[in-house]
C-alpha cells in the first residue's frame, strides 16, 4: 500500500457517535426542565434536518455560515415536534453546544495516533473550526490542522472543499486519501482525485443501521481506524 | 492575571529564529553548488523583502497569496545581488521550503505545552498553513488549529487577520491575546480589541538586535514563553 502524504478525516459518525451523544446531551439538559422524550429520536430528527440545512448553501440559495448556525436552526425546528417550548437562551445555546461534546468511537483516538506517525492528519468535516477543536480537546485527536468546511466556505460534497483541503497541505489530490463511513462522500471525493478509506460503522444510526462496507469502489475497506493504521503500515 | 480562552502566536521571530535557520538551510543547499556567501546577510536581505511584499497584498494592488509564493518572488528578487544564477528549479523549490525548517528557541515547545493546559492556541502569523504545519511538526508546537492569514485571505497587521481567528473560535477579541516579539503586531491587535503579550527576543536580527522590551502598551511583558506560562497561571 503507497501510503498517503496526508489523510483527511470525516468526523461525524466517522470518528464520533453523534447519535448516543446527542442523546446523552438533550437528556442531562431537558430531563432536569421536566422533558420526558425517546432521546435517541431526538437526536435522529436533528441529524435528519442536517441535510436539507446544508443543501440550502451548496445550492447558493443561502451564504455560507457555519454548522453551528445550521445546527441552531434545525433545533428550533425540531423543538415544536417534541412538544418542548420557552426553553431560555442559555439551554438553547448550551443544547446547541451539545455537536461540541460529542465522544470517539473506541478506536478512534489511538488509530489517529498511530497514523500520525506515517502522514499529516486534518478533519475535512462539515463542521466548523471551534466545534472541530472542541471535539479533538476532548477525544485527543491529534490534527496537524482543522480543514473541512469553514476554511472552503462551502459544504461536502462540494468538490471545493476537497480541493480546498489538498490546496492548504500543498499535496495533489492524488497524494491524499479521504476517510469516512460514507460511500456518498468519498464517491465525491474520488471525483476530485482523492484516494479513499471507508470505514465501517454498522451502527451509527443504531443497532444495524450503519455502512458495514462500502457501496462504490475503495482503495481501502477498513473495520476501524486501528485496522486502518495496520493496512496503511504493513 | 485573568486567563484568556485563546492564546494567539505571532511565529516568526517570536517562536523560531528565522535568521539562523534561514543562514544555514542557505548554506546546505548553495555551499555544495560552489557559492560561498555572507549566510547572514543572505537571510537578512530575503526577510528584508518580506514587508514590501505584503504591503502589495494589503493594499489591494495584488490579490492575496500564501507566504510561499510571496517568498519565492522574494528569492528571485535578491539571488542577483549575491551573483547567484542559474539554479535548477528543484533548487529554487528546495531553498524557499528553508522556511518550512526553522528551528524554535529553545523555550517555545516546553511554553506552549504548559498553555496548552489553560488556554486553546493557535498561531496567526502571516505563514501559509502547509508551512505553520512544517514548522509545528519539526518543533512540536501543540496547536489546536492553524489561523492566521490563509484563513484570513490577508496579511497582518490588517485588523481581518486578528478577528478572523478570534471568530473561528466563537471568541470576543477581549477573551483573546495576542503573543508576539514585534510591538508592531501588539498595537494593531490591541485595536481590534485583544489582550496582549510581548515576548523578548534580544537578537532576532543578530546579537542585540531585536526587541527587548516593547514599546506599545501591553497587558503582560514576559521575557520567554516559559515566563509567560508562569504569569498567566500564577
Amino acid at each position: 500500500m503507497h501510503i498517503p502524504s496526508a489523510l483527511f478525516f470525516d468526523v461525524f459518525g466517522t470518528l464520533v457517535n453523534w447519535r448516543s451523544s446527542i442523546a446523552r446531551e438533550a437528556r442531562t439538559i431537558l430531563d432536569p426542565l421536566g422533558y420526558k422524550l425517546d432521546w435517541l429520536a431526538f437526536a435522529d430528527a436533528w441529524r435528519g434536518e442536517y441535510q436539507p440545512a446544508m443543501e440550502e448553501i451548496r445550492s447558493g440559495r443561502q451564504a455560507f455560515c457555519k454548522l453551528d448556525v445550521l445546527h441552531r436552526r434545525n433545533l428550533e425546528k425540531i423543538l415544536p415536534r417534541f412538544k418542548i417550548s420557552e426553553l431560555s437562551d442559555d439551554a438553547l445555546a448550551n443544547l446547541n453546544r451539545a455537536w461540541h461534546r460529542l465522544d470517539a468511537w473506541p478506536d478512534s483516538a489511538a488509530g489517529l495516533a498511530q497514523l500520525k506517525r506515517k502522514c499529516l492528519l486534518a478533519p475535512v468535516s462539515n463542521g466548523n473550526i471551534s466545534l472541530m477543536v472542541d471535539l479533538a480537546r476532548r477525544n485527543d485527536f491529534p490534527w496537524d490542522a482543522i480543514l473541512g468546511s469553514e476554511v472552503a466556505g462551502d459544504f461536502k460534497p462540494k468538490p471545493r472543499v476537497y480541493l480546498a483541503a489538498c490546496e492548504a497541505f500543498d499535496l495533489a489530490p492524488g497524494d491524499c486519501m479521504m476517510v469516512a463511513a460514507h460511500s456518498n462522500d468519498l464517491a465525491h471525493a474520488a471525483k476530485c482525485g482523492l484516494r479513499t478509506v471507508h470505514i465501517a460503522r454498522p451502527n451509527e444510526h443504531g443497532p444495524g443501521r450503519g455502512e458495514t462496507a462500502p457501496t462504490v469502489p475503495v482503495d481501502v475497506a477498513a473495520a476501524d481506524l486501528n485496522d486502518l493504521a495496520e493496512k496503511l503500515t504493513a
